[in-house]
């Protein structure tokens, strides 16, 4: 057991905390306000490697785990919360087809989204299945050489902005086993975009609506095997979930240093806050379950990393923790901050606001509690 | 005992329903996508006696009870919290001026503030003084039957574009006791407003810095006497305690309303989402706290009333634990509608932006918790 | 609205208040070691009419309303919970046989209670429905003009030291309406009792199943009509989830009382440690939920004395949260205690144990919030 | 970093469950129900090496770090609580010797302790200085070839059925320099024992205050050099808040196993309690806080190896959490029970009243927040 980076981990590191600093922070509170896409700089990204983190290496990613790829992704969380996210689901696109596409469609995809060139999303909540995946009702009828998507999707990060689509669709009637994967240029005649959804936080991020009205696309373009997209989907939750997490620890720890420098310099009553020890004691119970809820998602994302078999339970496990952590944090440090916290001055309130759907996406926190407790009814508590 | 409304209070509140359902829950998105401050519907509130509630009726105003005021502030709240935050501020400066200020300019200020011709604002908070209220450095210095206002103010809400300003600045050196009230026309010579201030909510009231240079204002718009400022300012928080911990209690409920009528249309797995048993139990915990806080909201709000000893210990227990409930309860009720909590088409994430600010506002809730326990260390906890 | 106490209620209290201090403190802590019934109190306490606080005045009670009732309750309750959590039960078997026996019983039993001469147990609970009292096993079987008892009971406060029990059996196949309600007198051939329960708290109340073999009671000893069993037993658990959130209360404010005064005395680091700013903090917020506990009880006792549609709901939110508030408070007195809060020379670990029964008593906890939801969803959150 | 046990490292563990499982589960009601301190078991777990676990292997230990140590304690906590903190307790007695007594106070007394022919107990805890270490009185006065040691202790475990004490007491007249340390055996001359003391819990391990009058110890038995003392306290506390943590960790898992065992086979309403969805998401959230404690109990352990500059402040986040989330644990696993979790015939209660003293021991909870906070503002968030 060890608990210490080891130097490439610290090398990653540093360099993402150093992109964060210079490229994501100092834009975060301009990209908000003006909900600006910040394509160019997600193109600087990938040249650092960030676009494909655990992308293979032979399709031109950097071929990290889980654990080290959570690593650099709260580096770079600390310097802008919503681009970062963002970030992490083009590393799921692009590795879904780096791993599950057929080679003549890898050799044209990841070249482009690793670089961040293109940029992809990920189509898989429909308006009637949020947090119900097995459900999804969009089908992909195939016709010769072709499919025929038809359907719709909600709440889709970067659609309407970004190229690529992975889109889960239903090639048989019901159930889970009847969902595949597909690849989808984002331009493909037949797709519609809604309007630019106007939301709390991750406001760098446009968020639409995706329509599918007879959309043609060919064969080669399905992941893996037919039936295939419900295993992938939950591949890509597991590590999505890891990744969420590790956007709020991340966003976390950047408000928990600024609130703990910020109390040394505000003073009231004639002295800083930081002198007044019920404050001391927030901020040591931020501190405490913040380093809890890290440990807990680089544990998870090692279970990953190891194809445990109680990864999914342990993913859900930090998605949980880690996301309620986050959000109480960025939620104490703007209060620290009084009315100071309040106002769009200070990053508080977009911490706060950005955060705060975590404990909503990739299964809402009471999914995660849904997939622990069916892990411990039937591995035992003793497994855990 | 009696914990039931009498039926003037039936009536009043309503009336106040009503008209937080015509006039402001139809507006309250728009306001706050619009930074609207809705002058005109504050008139009809005044039309309605909802600006000066608890105004003597001598001066123009209701005369009614602190406790009948919450519960058609209450009412309100459910509409727009933000507007009606607003009138709670309203209602204290005129409150005051009616009470405290000479015959002359109650006769002047009095009808325009009562039926909402005129606006008013509150200028207690300074840069360096937010919870801090008696190290304040505003000053007034007496020159002949002038005062010479100095100083500057911030977070005020309204300000810029109300007509009357109530001022908390000092007559003399140091501490309290230095504190005097003034009324100030908001155009005087030498006030100067700062840019409108982007928050996290409470958009629909614009928020500005004031800086007083040289501000002449005649003697006779001193409230009360020299040095009384302190315990004016006390008096409006005892009371402004009140009417915020109400804003979060009314929008809590409404959040609540809501969130219960979602759960049995939104559809998962195949059934309403309350039928799920983990659901059913945060909308019972969110209910059960709703009520004790409401309770502890009227309960203090009666102990204002009768003068009762306890009563500042009472407003401070009832801020902190109805703006917290309340938070919790938004928060919550965003979470139960999933993504669409956290889109604009659902007003949950106005709710919980809006109501985030009572938790600092009229003395932090860190404030709060040692104003309790002042109360509990010099009187014993027998007393309370 | 009125929130204060009438004189009738203020001199009630009074009393209980001396009552507990000179009759119930002094022994409490011997009680619980010794795990001593104390008989000759409880007649003393039925003296003063605490036996009999509901009980009809023409049945030879006080006829007091529940609020009411509550009142007493709490006062006596800080001076031992466990004992007052037992008068509670003679006030309830009390209640029902002045209710609902026939007139020859009623004559028969009733001065006996009231007094305290005899003691009442009440058996609904059964080793496989402890919180589904609609599943209850135990029958009463019709034959002649005697009905044959015939199962058993489990964790039925005082028995096997106390004349009367009051027994809910079923005299049809199935289902809440086949229940019925007898009154036993303990000593019945037939009845046995099993062991003293070793428990956490509640030394001072003996519990013990009790099992029925062909007992023989005489028709006339039904109380109401055949199938009404569940009906009384509901009204009961309304109003014994008041008494029972009494007791925590009552417990909770003197444990806060006490720790009060403890940090207080108490120095480390070179001052008591009320000047501790988190330890202020704590206080007030034990303080405030406590005061904000108390309001619900009484607003939901009030709810019972006016047969309230609403009252069962309210019923249970104060038993969740005053229960709940309850144990916090002692909780956490005992941690301001330190290691003395650990040790029986001290009251706050008898405090602790014996309060933290009420969360699973009277319909657990988690049963309260499916009582709770179950109004929400089919009146809506607007009625509440 | 890697976070699975390595191969000795699950052996140690097998062998501590084992040890558990056959020699102190089947004990622990029965010794905690008659006050037993279990000797006999002691000395074999002496046998096993699970009494000087990180004591030097040229003293006879075993020589681990203290994250192995915690793995081990943890599994032995499972067994029970009390008998397991009170083996922690003794090794750090030994180790202490071990390492900072003079070679011929180590030869005669780590041999004895080492494999539990003797037991030891720690003498720092003072009636006055309770979690404030640097003010304590007890002295001793260096006469010639003798200290005489004068003063008073409290909460001492163990003592007056141990034979060896390691006793801070004063050297000097004032602050944390003036401590020393000393190895006194239990029965020298003028050594007093009070009342075994009643508790809540940890009820196999006698408890008593010591008094030192005129006790007269060579002064071969200094531990290191004069003023070491607190330097040895503040060492031995940061490993005792490990081991406090850990028995926490080990208690709860074995509640939350016990719990998801019965929760499949009590049923309710016709259904195992396993299938309410809202016990499920309970059974979810103790799991996932307890893995979260585990973790950061660990990874505080390895920093104490380290000697890295923040194990301090990771040993208080760790011993603060994990005791927060053990108790926290089992208090709803004895709510999972219902009214079977409040009866002696069930471990639940046992659990619920030994772990509680473990947020009060080694330093309350608030002392650790201190500590958290503490470095913090000096070091800075970004170095947690």
């Amino acid at each position: 057991m060890d608990f210490e980076l080891n130097e490439d981990q610290r090398a990653f590191a540093e360099a993402a905390y150093q992109f964060a600093k210079e490229k994501l922070e100092p834009m975060a509170a301009e990209w908000d306000e003006k909900h600006v896409f910040p394509k160019e700089v997600l193109k600087q990204a990938g040249e650092m490697g960030f676009l494909s983190l655990y992308t293979p290496e032979a399709q031109g990613g950097l071929g990290l785990s889980r654990l080290d790829s959570s690593i650099v992704f709260e580096q770079l969380a600390m310097g802008c919360t919503s681009t970062t996210a963002f970030m992490t689901i083009h590393n799921m696109v692009t590795w879904m087809i780096a791993s599950y596409a057929n080679e003549e469609v890898k050799q044209a995809y990841c070249p482009k989204l690793v670089c961040g060139e293109w940029l992809g999303s990920y189509c898989l909540t429909e308006p009637n299945a949020g947090s119900d995946a097995a459900s999804l009702a969009t089908t992909a009828n195939k016709q010769g050489d072709q499919y025929i998507l038809n359907g719709s999707k909600t709440f889709i990060s970067g659609a309407g902005d970004t190229d690529v689509l992975v889109v889960m669709a239903r090639t048989q009637d019901s159930g889970a086993k009847g969902i595949s994967a597909f690849v989808v240029p984002a331009d493909t005649k037949g797709i519609t975009y809604g309007r630019k959804e106007p939301k709390l936080g991750w406001n760098n991020q446009p968020t639409r609506a995706v329509t599918f009205e007879n959309v043609s696309i060919p064969t080669t373009h399905l992941l893996g095997e037919e039936g295939q997209g419900f295993i992938f989907a939950m591949k890509g939750l597991d590590g999505g979930r890891i990744n969420i997490a590790t956007c709020s620890i991340g966003t976390a720890q950047q408000a928990l240093n600024q609130a703990t420098q910020y109390v040394q310099e505000r003073r009231q009553f004639g002295k800083p806050l930081s002198q007044f020890q019920a404050l001391q004691f927030k901020l040591a119970d931020m501190t405490t379950e913040l380093v809890a809820a890290r440990q807990l998602v680089r544990l998870a994302a090692s279970k990953l990393d190891k194809h445990s078999p109680d990864a999914t339970a342990y993913c859900a496990m930090a998605k949980r923790f880690a996301t309620d952590v986050g959000f109480k944090v960025c939620d104490q440090a703007l209060q620290l901050y009084g009315g100071y916290g309040y106002i769009k001055e200070y990053p508080m309130e977009r911490y706060f606001r950005d955060v705060r759907v975590h404990q909503i996406l990739e299964g809402t926190n009471e999914i995660m509690r849904l997939i622990i407790a069916r892990r411990l009814l039937t591995e035992g508590a003793e497994l855990i």
